[in-house]
Parts: structure tokens; sequence; C-alpha cells
């Protein structure tokens, strides 16, 4: 058996020298069109996207949308997961709307994904893994009726990876770096995609929330910002330079909501819109009962 | 200043919907070659490789080395960090090694790297992110003279971007999940990549330990197997089967280890492995004074 | 201004080592009792007890329980939190439970608590306690209605101690460690307390779930016991060891479930059990709501 | 067997309950004294140490030192770890320095310890301590040689526990709220403590930086302060407000510096201050070779 594993794995390392090979074919065939691609390239990056996507290897979000390098800012772990207090993940937001100044961030969710299956079976799946999970099983438990009200168990897992990609969505309004950022006059939009892999198409998901306004006032924080602070040293004006701040902020709020909403009506076909706004429905339903 | 903010933001609102427009066309191209490509695809995922590599949108894995959607599992973080406590990364690591059975980890960073760079500098980059970048200024430290007596700018950042790389590859040889993995017959492999952003090229760093045995025995593991127990109750043997399954790996190791000698010794013409050994004398001098 | 600072600060420095004389005078204490005291401390501990309290200064909790080194385990941070995914508190659990064999938990909160308060409020704490935080304000938007039913400040932020308890409890029964522990015949009971800091009285709260067979399905994980596994090996009786394992282990659970329900009647006088099932009513039908 | 566990879990249960008494008992205690002792209590804490220590059972803080409840904001986890990624150590730190306005830290270790064994020995004690005892695992090696000189296991233990500290403490200073601290004026102190349990007496540990600016430069970090930026616009002095800012904190340092050598030679004894020379120099040139 022991004579197995070696040949397995001296078979495996000498395939792994071939995927480097695919690397020399990339460069060719880049620098054959522009042979200033990755000087150019190495001069930064000013990416308008961070996507947040699963591990799983059949959901590789640039393939996917067609999108070159230096587009999307990119993290990926189990089941495309929002933890609140994950150090890992909110470096990445913090890093991609501090310093990168990016204009949206995504969470892009599949079918048939393994780490849904997992959650919502009993087996333990380690040590680890169980703990994670336990993020997925919150929002299993929170619609549990909704889901096994359906009748296969490819519709279910793919009810509950919609869901899922709603929580999350979810938890990066409730973000702190979120929230902050639109105070300070940079509005970060927030996306739900649903990847069919089934049918290689990516659904963008309906979610209520579109602003942080809109959100349950519990999250909402407010934040002590600097150019408050000094324009209040400033001004002698009898409305504080405070409400002045937040009425801009509301209105500005307003005006791209209503630009969301305008499109989204635009954009959809009649029939489409109907079909979202019964699933959204029922999933309010389910939430009041 | 607000209506600006809020044209800006209707602008991307707008030019976001043409990133779902790409994945239209990746379909129909997709289809157009194979009218059941993803409905295979969604038959289930087994990769070889995990990749663990930085969020930067200019080091997108499956372009740089033009491999499928179904071959690579993906983690992405700032600056490719392997940070032992980081529960999103392990149990990346943990499904990857326990569910999927994949054969090689890969960490790959690359030049001109943002995280690498602040870590480099004495200014905060914000409270998340300063905590997170502690794991590179611990190699910074370890390593600082060797890259103060370089010349210019890009190649100290690179210079700690390849050491960064090679403390990560080592996280991963001292992580428990993977020395599991070993001491029951899948001994999984671990590289490490620079991907050079100005040349397009992916290098393989020299990695000195390229087993586990091979590096320091205060991490080695030792796990009590269920199969170890098992045989316990079972033999009446002179030779307990512990020492018996201990040899057997030891065995194994040494096999796999001769073969990936041989290997670079083949596949490396001299003056690269001369310039390499050199690098290595390098850093080993350094780690000695 | 700076001159102020240092004077402070050397004032501190001096008053400090004024702690450690507190030191001297306990050891001389202890040792005028018993010479031996600190001899035997020092041969190990076997604490029955984990207590995952407050850090706050005010809720030491061997002084209100009159208990005696070596009797409780403990760990706090900020508003006593089970967060799934924090790995240093589930190293402590896996310590206590796997390593010193403990028989209970403890959550305990208190009333007063800083951390409750700031999470009811909307004013940012400080980018990392924000995220931290985010855990009560999810027990506060579940029980909003209830808790703001109230009449004052106190009596809220003490409500929603109470509930935040309940919560961590209930994270408690939802840990794979405990629950693990349980399917290996080790039943640890979770307990949940609130300090009443302006009474000094420690109330035991009513909790639901008293087992964890009585929480919701899709929180209850399987573990494939080593014991199973060798004992499918072993036998060849018609009936599954592993149903009978988990027979015997549905037996034990309902057995120690019964008697903590007598034990509860007959310890709470008429009156209080009285006062508890409405409280538990009350907050049953906010859940419904 | 099942029986025995049903009547050992019932007779901890009855137990268990004689823990609330000795509550009981506690606040008679108090209310004897000062029946107004738990109101005064509840109207608030100021702590002036934050204290972060080891969750066993043989080390409670306030006992050691004959401290009052209100006194000590406390943090204990598995070997007094402060781990730079850890979120809930740093919400701690967060709220003790910025909210509490604690003036010093306290990093607490004990002999015979468990978890400092345990990273001594390279069986696997489970998949999340393995983890967080890596960190102990890095102090370790690198002080290998020193440890391994000494004649016996508990001796080797202790060095260990008091070489953790000094690592602990170390990181500290390179967090990035106690640099902030500073930075605004609060000068923190940090101090690293060992609990001998064998004695009962606490040793203060010789630590070599005792401000930040005595640390290596590569963990230093500069923030912009908000007080400096409004500075900056308000002023036209030739020398900018940020050199005059950084000029007075350094002065403040050194004052601070120059006191705390003083008492340290005031304090110890010459006896001591030889000994603990001479561990620091076994320390120093452990590092260097």
């Amino acid at each position: 058996m022991n004579q197995q594993i070696v040949s397995n794995t001296i078979q495996e390392i000498n395939h792994y020298n071939r995927v480097l090979e695919g690397n020399k074919r990339y460069v060719q065939k880049k620098l054959s069109i522009d042979d200033q691609y990755f000087k150019k390239l190495s001069q930064g990056q000013s990416p308008k996207y961070l996507l947040i996507g699963c591990s799983d290897s059949r959901a590789p979000p640039n393939e996917l949308t067609e999108t070159d390098p230096g587009e999307i800012f990119i993290h990926r772990n189990i089941a495309n997961l929002v933890i609140p207090t994950d150090l890992n993940l909110n470096c990445v937001i913090q890093y991609a709307v501090e310093h990168l100044n990016i204009h949206s961030i995504i969470v892009m969710g599949h079918t048939c994904c393994g780490g849904i299956k997992a959650a919502m079976k009993q087996d333990s799946v380690g040590g680890l893994l169980d703990l994670w999970l336990n993020q997925i099983k919150i929002v299993y438990e929170k619609h549990q009726d909704l889901i096994e009200s359906l009748d296969n168990e490819d519709e279910k897992v793919n009810c509950l990876s919609s869901l899922n990609i709603r929580a999350q969505v979810m938890n990066i309004w409730k973000n702190p770096i979120i929230q902050k950022s639109w105070q300070k006059g940079n509005p970060v939009m927030v996306h739900g995609w649903l990847f069919r892999v089934e049918t290689g198409y990516i659904e963008e998901l309906l979610i209520d929330s579109q602003t942080p306004e809109e959100m349950s006032k519990v999250f909402a924080l407010k934040f002590k910002l600097d150019s408050e602070k000094i324009l209040q040293q400033q001004t002698t004006s009898q409305e504080s330079p405070k409400n002045n701040a937040r009425k801009r902020f509301q209105l500005m709020q307003k005006k791209i909501t209503q630009h969301l909403k305008q499109l989204k009506e635009n954009n959809l076909g009649n029939e489409q819109i109907v079909e979202l706004e019964q699933l959204r429905e029922q999933v309010d339903n389910q939430q009041k009962i």
C-alpha cells in the first residue's frame, strides 16, 4: 500500500510541473498582443470591485465574468461567508474600501455548494469546519420551513445558497468599515450574486436593503468624523455642522436609492420582477411567522 | 460636492451592469464548444491543488496558469498570509485536505504587493490591517539586514515578498491538518510561487523543507490515529504496530524526498541551481548571525 | 500638559508597586494556616467548572462565590460572549472539556455591563469593538420589542444582559466540542448566571435547553466515534453497535433531564417558578411574533 | 457504565448548587461591613490595570494580589497569549485603553502551566489547541538551546513560561492600540509577572523594552492623529505642528524611562539585579548565536 502512495505522489509531482507550463503559454499569448502588457500591469492596481466568493474550484470570478487582471479584488473562503469577527476578511474589506476606494462589493455564492450541503446535514465535518458552518446553520434554522417545503434535494441546497448570500450581504451592510465609508461620502454599493453552476449564468439577487439606511436601526453606527470635529471648532452657524452633514448624507442616500429602483424596473422584464417579488414575499412571510 | 458623489455613484452602477454582460458572453462561448459543459461541471469538483494567494486584482490564479474551472481550490487574502490561528484559512485547508483530498498546496505571492509595501513602512494603515501585517513585520525583522542591503526600493519589496512566501510555506508544514494528513498516508506537497507581475512569469521558490520531517522537531506533531488504536488492540506481535506505522511513514517520506531532489536537479539548468543555492546560503547565513 | 502626563505616570508606577505588596500579605496569610498550601497547589489542577465571564473589574468569579484557587477554570472577555468562530475561547473550552474533564460550564453575565450598554447605542466604539458587539446587537434586534417595552434604562440594559446570557448558553450547546463530549459519555452541564452588581447576588437563569437533545435539530451534530468504528469491525450482532451507542446515549440524556426537572421544582419556591415561567412565556411569545 | 455516568452527573449537579451558597455567604459578609457596598459598586468601574492571565484555576488574579472588585480588568486564556490577530483579546485591550483609560497592562504567567507543558511535547492536544500553542512553540524554538541546557523538567517548563511572558509583553508593545495611546499622550505601562504556584509569590520580570521607543523600529507605527490634522490646517508656524508633537512625545517617553530605570535600581537589592542581568545576558547571547 505504501509503495502505492509513493508512486501516486511521484506521479502528482510530475503532473504539477505541467501546471507551470500553462503560465509560460499565458505570458507568450499576452505579450504577442501587447508587449508592454505586464509592464503596465506592474504600475499598480485600481480595481472597482471587491468580490467575496467561495473557494470552490468551479467558481473563478474572472473567468465567469470575462474580466481582466486588475479589475476585481478577490477574497474566497468556504461558502462565501461574511463573519463579523473574521479578521482575515475584515482586513480585505478595509484594504479594498479605505486604500483602493472600490465602488462595489459583491458576495457571490453558487449552486451545488459543498459547504452549504454540509451545513444542512448533521454529520460533523471536522473540528474547525463545524464552527465555521454554524453561520450557515443560523440561516438554515431561520428559514427551515421554506427550505423544507421544497421538493428535491438540489432545490433545497440552492435555496439555502441564495438565502445565505442575502444574509452575508446584510452582514456587509452592518460592517463598520462600510458604514463609515458612506458617512465619509464614499457610498459603497453591495450586491448579491448566485452563480448557477449547471447553466453557467450569474443571477443578481434582489436584496431588500440597498443602502445602509434601510437596515434595522439596531445595527446602524454613527462615527465621529474628523471633518465634523474640525467644522465644529471653526463654525459659528446656528445649525450645527454635524446636522448639516447628516442631512446631506441622507439626501445623498435618497437619490442613489431612487436611481437604483428605477434602474431595476427598467432592466428587469416584468415577468422576472413578478417572480422575484413572489420569492421576496415568501421570505418575508416566513420571517413573520 | 455631494451632487458629484451621487452622479459618480450612478455612473458606477451603470458600469457595473456591463460586468454581468461578460458572463453572458462567457456562457455562450463555452456552450458553443461543448453544450454539456456546465452540466458536467455541476456534477462535482475534484481539484488537485489548493492555492493560497493574494487578494490583489492583478493575480488571478486560473488566468496566470491557464487552468480550467474545477482544477484549483482557492483562498485569497491580504498578502497571502498563513496565520496559524486564522479560522477562515484553516477551514479552507481542512476542507481541501480532508474532504477534497487535494495533492498539493501552493502559496503564491507576487511582486509590487501593496500589503508587503505597507508592512515595510511605519505609517499605520488602519486598526485591523496593522494587526494583520504584524505577521509580515516578523519576517521583515528577521531578515532586515539582507533586505536593507539591497539597492532599490522595488528589490527590497520583492525580496520581502519572496521571504514572506517561504515563511508562509513553513507555516503550512507546521499546520496540524497537514501533519496529520502525512501520518494517515496522504503526503500533501507544499510549494511556494512568486508571480512576477512585471514579466507575467511564475517562479517556483526553492524551499528548504520539502517534507514535514525536515522542519524543526519543535513543531512536529504526533497524532494518535484510529488505525493505530485498532491495531494495538488486535495485535500480539512483539514489535508494536505503532512503531511499524512510524517506520513505514518515515520510509515513505524518504522515498518522496529522494525523488523530489532528483527531479529538481533534472529540471533546473546548472546555472539556475547555483543561483538559487547562493540565495539560500545568503538566507541561511542571515539567520545564523 | 506634558509635564502633567509624566508626573501622573510616575505616580501610577509608584502606586502599582503597592499591588505587589498585596501578594506578599496573601502568601503570608495562606502559609500561616497551612504551610504546605502552595506545595499542594503546585501538584496540579482538577477544577470541576469552566466559567466564561465578563472582563469587568467588578465581577471576579472566585470572590463572588467564595471558591478557592483550583476550583474554577476561567475565561473572561468583553460581555461574556461565546462567538462560534472565536479560537481563543474555543481553545479554553477544548482544554477544559477534553483535558480537565470539567463537569459544568457557566456563562456569567452581570447588570450595569458597559459592553451591553454600548451595543444598545448607535455610536461607534472603535473599529474592533464594533465588530465584537455585533453579536449582542443580534440578540438585541431579536428581542427589541420586549426590551423597549420596559420602563427605564437600567431595566432595558439588564434585560438584554439576561437575554445575552441565554443566547451564549445556547452557543455552548451548539458547540461541537460539547456535543462530542456528550456522545462520548461525558455529559457536560451548561448554566447561565446573572450577577446583580447592585445586590451582590448571583441569579441562576432558567434556560430552556438543558441538554443538547432539546435544541433545534439544525445544530445537532453526529460524530463518528472511534469506539463505534472499533466495535463495528469486531461485532457480528444483528443490531449495529452504532444504534446501541445512540440508544444508550439517549437513555442517559433522558435520565439526567428528568433529574434536572425534579431538582428545579424542589429547589425553587412556587412563587419563583411562576415568575420565571412568565418571563419564559414572554420571551417565547416575543420570538413567535 | 451508563448508570455510573448518570449517577455521577446527578451528584455533580447537587454539588454545583453548593457553589451558589458561597455567593450568599459572600454577600452577607460584605453587607455586614458596609451595607452600601454593592450600591457603590454598581455606580461604575474605573480600574487602573488590565491583567492578561492564564485560565488555570490556580491563578485567580484578585486573590493573589488581595485586590478588590473594581480594581483590575481581566482577560484569561490558555497560557496568557497575546496573539496579534486575536479579536477577542484585542477588543479587551481596546476597551481597557480607550474607554477605561487604564494605566498599566500586566501579562501574568505561572509555573507548572499545562499549556506550556503541552507546547513542549510533540503529542497533538486537539485540532484547535495545536493551532493556539503554535505561538508558544515559536518562543520555544527561538530559545531551545537555553531551555534544554537546564537540568530538570520543571526548570525547563518554568523557563519557557518566563520567556513566554516576555514574548507576550513584547506583543503588547507592538500592538497598534498601545502605540496609538502613547502618541495621544496616554503612556500605558506594560509589565510581565511570573506567579510561582509552588511558593505563592509573584515575580516581576525584567523586560528590556519598557517604552515603545525601545523596540525594533520595524514594529513602530505612526498614527495621523486628529489633533495634528486640525493643527496643520490652522497653523502657519515654520516648524510643523506634527514635528512638535513628535518631539514632545519623545521627551515625555525619555522622562518616564529615566524614572523607571532609577526605580528599578532602588527597588531591587543588588543581588537580585545581578541575577536578572545574568539571565538577560543568557537570553541575549542565545539570540545572537
